[in-house]
């Protein structure tokens, strides 16, 4: 089926060719590439010297433009790269543009527009009402009329491998009679799932769940670092701000929705009855498997079809007000946590609130993140024949504060 | 004192020399303008003709690469200005570079980076508590510990002139069993300031309220429409989104830091004390007046010297965690509004939330915004020897919902 040597259990097979930036050695010079087997192929070069016509695309380093094509473009460069990729007359052309994984740096994959982070798992909204108000856990009033979002900062989401330094400011232990400054004390993660926005939208037309496809090109894997005193101090009544605007940290390659059509499964059942504009007839539940590894241990393996809100319900709401898209607009799922224990997706849950310190098999126990400890977030999903798509991962280590 | 014929009390002198972007005529291409009295001076082709070294900031049709460039570059741009206007034998050269105001059309000027909405004025924010608690009315715990800020939409800042279409969205009256979706009932304004930033900063290395000169490069005006129905009831527990992201229009001239010397003024008293971070040694308290015109009736004069928390201070916040800026971030100062009833910066506080409507002289009377209204903020500050500087305008009309 290839003339490459792929093993069967590939996370990047033929099926998945996600995309994303790299750059080889000390060479700064950044190239769109798409991971196959154990190598990354040099999309960039492969495109100029096979005269593609949408090489124009991809020589800029970021995937901005080839995002701002259209749909269309999107599956030409797909069906051509499978081409190129089971063809055996394009193995001596393509073999020297492959590059192992391991020579590769890869870099933020696309420039940031608007950055929007959305609430839209159930489980982890109960599980937070009911770590800080154990006697009156509830949903938000309007949690299940609409999918809840925010805006978060596009100019500090980092590409994976980016150290995170601990941030400093303000909090306020509700047992305190005044604020004080200093290091973040309850530094944590949030494992969550990304939307990349290619196609733009015109401002005052709302994009409907149906034209999800049309617009949003591909997924990665999102770590929403979050300062949860920072947080707790600073937002009421506007929201999060400064707990959330140090770090986000996306996973390198671009999976395309193409990509993803064995992962689409049905979503939750909803209950009422979403508005119209947030009603869909196609299935946008995803199946992805999520992993959360604290220092090399697995602790958590949040499921990302337990979402209540799927993509296309948080994008039709993201524009029913008129606002537009651009291309490179990214939006998070907000944190993915399932019903079980070992299923979730931040620090705050899975120590409840740091009143019940998790174990690592190492010995050590964790209520939050401390210095030098590394997160890594991966995902796979289910593709076609038992192949898996691999997401790769998301990582990020914690520097300590300066001051 | 200038070789041009200039009004003496023009907004537009030779202390102002605020930047923008323009076109002329039907020709799509944008330039980089300067107001002088009552002509545009073509910078971009000023500086090209006279191959000044700066020439290449200013052919984008952006003021970004100008805001980029260093505050020295900036020093030398506006010296530069100040000698071609002042020095006669300049005159003949510069003069075909000047355009009427009324033949120009003004663009937004600066490609925006992240938009970051702050909540600085203590009227405002005790009036916003009284409308909605008129029995409990407080400040939120936080607010004179740190300036409450929130990101909004980069990609809906538009410029001066954009119709704003009334936005649809889910609301929930307190009376209402359910929520409903629709147009918006409750479409308002909100008259406040905006700092530019040009210069970038580091990630991980905040920048300190002394450094808020080397990172800003000017100000604007700034209307963040707000949909107060939709506001009410998505904001809890994650703040603002649709009813903040359909508009944000900000004036066309970018006015520098420069150009306020003689508007600088002590801020308010600040008790309890700051934290170190916030604290300042400089005065950058600016005594700017707004007036705020609906169809042309002047509803309102905000004094910005009344706002608690100052813009080094906000700046110093933002970037407190670690967080980086980028050339073309905008934050705004939030709504302003002074002590008095004809100084409150939004309808929800001049209609007291609805309840008390107020009268135009043409004997019409509004609580929120009807179709076809249209929204005039304007604003000047004091300039040397008795001059004003003018910040122009940012107009905006509403276009009734499509839907």
């Amino acid at each position: 089926m290839t003339w490459l040597e792929l093993a069967d259990d590939t996370p990047f097979g033929l099926d998945n060719l996600p995309y994303g930036a790299f750059s080889v050695g000390g060479v700064p010079e950044r190239r769109i590439g798409v991971p196959v087997g154990e190598h990354v192929l040099d999309l960039t070069a492969a495109a100029a010297e096979t005269a593609a016509a949408f090489a124009p695309l991809l020589t800029s380093g970021v995937l901005n433009p080839l995002l701002a094509a259209s749909p269309g473009t999107w599956r030409e460069v797909r069906e051509r790269l499978r081409d190129w990729l089971t063809e055996p007359r394009y193995a001596d052309q393509l073999r020297k543009h492959l590059v192992p994984q391991g020579e590769v740096t890869t870099h933020l994959a696309f420039e940031v527009a608007d950055y929007v982070d959305f609430y839209s798992s159930e489980h982890h909204a109960l599980n937070a009402s009911e770590i800080f108000r154990p006697d009156a856990a509830e949903l938000p009033p309007n949690w299940k009329h609409l999918p809840i979002g925010y805006h978060g900062r596009a100019g500090t989401v980092f590409a994976s491998g980016t150290p995170v330094v601990r941030p400093r400011g303000q909090r306020k232990p509700r047992s305190a009679d005044a604020p004080s400054f200093g290091p973040s004390r309850l530094l944590d993660i949030e494992a969550e799932v990304g939307f990349v926005v290619g196609a733009p939208s015109t401002v005052g037309t709302p994009v409907s769940t149906e034209d999800f496809a049309d617009h949003v090109f591909g997924v990665c894997l999102v770590n929403d670092w979050s300062a949860r005193d920072l947080q707790a101090w600073e937002s009421q009544p506007l929201g999060p701000f400064l707990a959330k605007s140090f770090a986000t940290s996306v996973s390198p390659w671009i999976v395309p929705l193409a990509a993803l059509d064995h992962a689409r499964v049905e979503g939750p059942k909803q209950d009422p009855e979403p508005f119209d504009y947030l009603r869909t007839t196609e299935n946008w539940g995803l199946d992805l498997a999520l992993e959360i590894r604290l220092n090399g241990h697995l602790v958590s393996s949040p499921p990302f079809a337990t979402q209540y809100w799927t993509a296309p319900q948080q994008l039709a709401h993201l524009t029913i007000n008129g606002a537009s898209l651009r291309t490179g607009d990214l939006y998070a799922s907000g944190t993915v946590t399932g019903p079980e224990r070992d299923q979730r997706g931040s620090l705050l849950e899975l120590s409840w609130g740091g009143r019940e310190p998790f174990e690592l098999p190492d010995g050590q126990t964790r209520t939050f993140l401390e210095d030098g400890d590394e997160v890594v977030i991966s995902g796979t999903a289910p593709g076609p024949g038992g192949a898996r798509i691999g997401f790769g991962e998301v990582r990020g280590k914690v520097l300590p504060s300066p001051g």
